[in-house]
């Protein structure tokens, strides 16, 4: 029996997208929801006192930084990331499959991987590269990575991820993929496809034969398949075929082929479970993403962004770094009812920014997530009014009057 | 009329010591008290809210560095330092003098500054350094100094530094001084001694001059005098015999000389006005100097500290880098109830530092200054209870078992 449950409230009428309510070992999900990301059980320059005050349901740490950082078995060894961090609400964990492609090589390039066996035109392209870019290795079986902070060598399989999951404890998981770059060649797409299928497989299957973790962690299969219709829907029909307690949905896209490759998918997996798409969370693409049937993302831009001084208000972002803000005594985004903007002019933010003060990062993290968490509650609301599409073009309209 | 007022609640037998309270324009301080510092308008890495769940009550800032950044005409122009950095308990500013002489210069060192006029002898000394190393220059009337973040010259005046805090506006500002190192030979301490008082007196009429602001604002006057009995003596009559609202004492001290000192100027100093002792604030040094009459303390300590890893428990300081903590997963401080130790372990601030997450800082300045703050209220409450020499003995038994 799946440790969560997923239950449709209200569907948008002539689309895929839904508003719905997703229990956990750790409490209620209200769907579509904003997943703020905690990298290394942690997220960024915040309390998770402050998280709750922003409304963050749920957080999501990347098992990659966590196995490297301080380890996977110290985690357990605390009782769990949820124990180990005092984050009291539902929590998740991604596979580390896209850290081990993203951050073992030049993510985005087509040298970004050295691959054995399975494709030997890609080995032969790659050979010039290869004597000094081996970060990342590919095999039938699993991935060989090299550390991003000492250069050490590990060796990730499905069954590792699992493992490694297990160990941290968050109520989601995802089952190990290979998170290809939407540059590379269909052939290559192809095969990755294939691999990740049957990583999904093992995956489940490894996570399924644990039954103490898989009574309190559920488990989430990724679809891959770039920006091909084809392949994006046989890998949302087979991941989709089997039995995982929800989807995500992986790869990375070009802003223009989100929406299309995301109802692709949408459109074949079944609807009864939750659907994550993975890093996604730009203002924009929200509305794209849950009008075509996403329940869930996750995203570091919020608070990324956030500590470079960029703050998302109703009219669009601000670089609170402009001249323009120095004397600016109005909150960063008026109206706004977060802790930042009830309580901070520009004017202070700006000078913490230009002093360098570790306050800057916690008021502009708070105020961005605050925007995006309450800007996807306040999507989901206007599914259950039926008002979505009024919604969306008031917000887009205001939102995009200034471009940085 | 003072727009403070300080009661003596109760006092140590056959000591200096007291316990009281002093009543502000934002509210009251209960006596002896730990004074955070909010370098720039911020007590690094914390919120306001966690300063007050902290227990703070009141805050200083700093007169140069708000000079310098963000500008006092622009913490004027948010509607003073309280209102600009959302802090609504009693704030402090320091008179600039100690950052001109410290920041200025290589503190510390004899060489530390070129003094103009009034000492041909130093003149003469200094001049095989005072080609490169100019940054400080004093004259009759006030300093020349250069900006730490630009190199740009700026002069404070004893009338300068008062305007200044006016427009950042804090419940307590001070008088400009002189603060020499104790390194300094005697006469040149006399000297600096001469212009401090004579900086004390313009000071007292410039910010009295000036009714709407000393309507709201209190004046402290700083006592010096390095490590001489008399002069110190002598500081303590002269200030004493001015009309301020409280004294601050000033200089820096070798740590074996500063009750000796404290306590020559406090029993000279009237008794009716709250003392506050500028820049102390480790453990050790608490007790000694509210044994001696003190009543205010701020310092950087518990937050820089903090920052480097280093926290204080009831055994004495530990390095949390250490590896020893690296699978600690008791509380920093066992029993104590900040926020840090009723909720992390050791081995996760462990691994916070070592990951060099923002948080980090947080965690162990909440913790730090938890520790100083309620030291200091279980101080007074232990002069209320008549029971300070006792618990000062239990806790440095206790304190000094560990040393780093």
């Amino acid at each position: 029996m799946s440790p969560i449950k997923f239950t449709i409230e209200k569907k948008l009428a002539k689309s895929l997208g839904r508003a719905g309510r997703l229990e956990t070992p750790h409490g209620v999900i209200e769907t579509p929801a904003f997943v703020p990301v905690g990298t290394k059980a942690t997220v960024k320059a915040l309390t998770p006192k402050q998280l709750e005050e922003i409304g963050a349901e749920v957080v999501l740490s990347n098992t990659y930084h966590l196995y490297l950082e301080p380890g996977d078995e110290l985690v357990k060894e605390a009782g769990g990331l949820n124990k180990f961090m005092n984050w009291s609400r539902p929590s998740m964990t991604d596979s580390g499959g896209f850290q081990v492609f993203s951050l073992g090589a030049a993510y985005g390039k087509n040298i970004s991987k050295i691959v054995k066996g399975d494709s030997p035109l890609l080995l032969e392209e790659s050979r010039e590269i290869r004597d000094h870019l081996t970060l990342v290795d590919i095999d039938h079986d699993g991935v060989m990575f090299k550390s991003n902070i000492d250069g050490s060598t590990h060796y990730f399989t499905p069954e590792k991820s699992i493992d490694v999951q297990h160990n941290i404890g968050a109520d989601i998981i995802f089952a190990f993929d290979e998170c290809t770059s939407p540059a590379e060649p269909v052939g290559y797409q192809k095969e990755a496809l294939d691999r990740t299928h049957r990583w999904a497989r093992r995956s489940l299957s490894h996570h399924l034969n644990d039954a103490e973790n898989a009574q309190n962690q559920s488990i989430f299969g990724i679809i891959q398949g770039g920006r091909h219709e084809d392949l994006r829907k046989e890998s949302a029909k087979t991941i989709g075929n089997m039995d995982f307690d929800g989807f995500g949905i992986g790869g990375s896209f070009a802003k223009e082929d989100m929406n299309m490759a995301v109802e692709w998918v949408n459109s074949v997996l079944p609807e009864d479970r939750p659907r994550h798409l993975l890093g996604i969370g730009e203002p924009e693409d929200l509305f794209g993403a849950i009008e075509n049937g996403c329940d869930l993302f996750d995203c570091v831009a919020p608070t990324r962004i956030a500590r470079n001084g960029s703050l998302y208000t109703k009219h669009g972002k601000i670089n609170i770094l402009n001249a323009q803000f120095v004397k600016d005594f109005t909150p960063p985004d008026s109206g706004c009812q977060c802790y930042t903007c009830q309580n901070y002019t520009r004017a202070y933010l700006a000078h913490l920014f230009r002093a360098k003060e570790i306050l800057a990062n916690t008021l502009a993290s708070i105020h961005n997530l605050y925007f995006i968490i309450n800007l996807v509650k306040n999507i989901r609301l206007s599914i259950l009014d039926e008002n979505f599409h009024q919604f969306k073009e008031n917000f887009l309209k205001q939102f995009i009057q200034l471009r940085e």
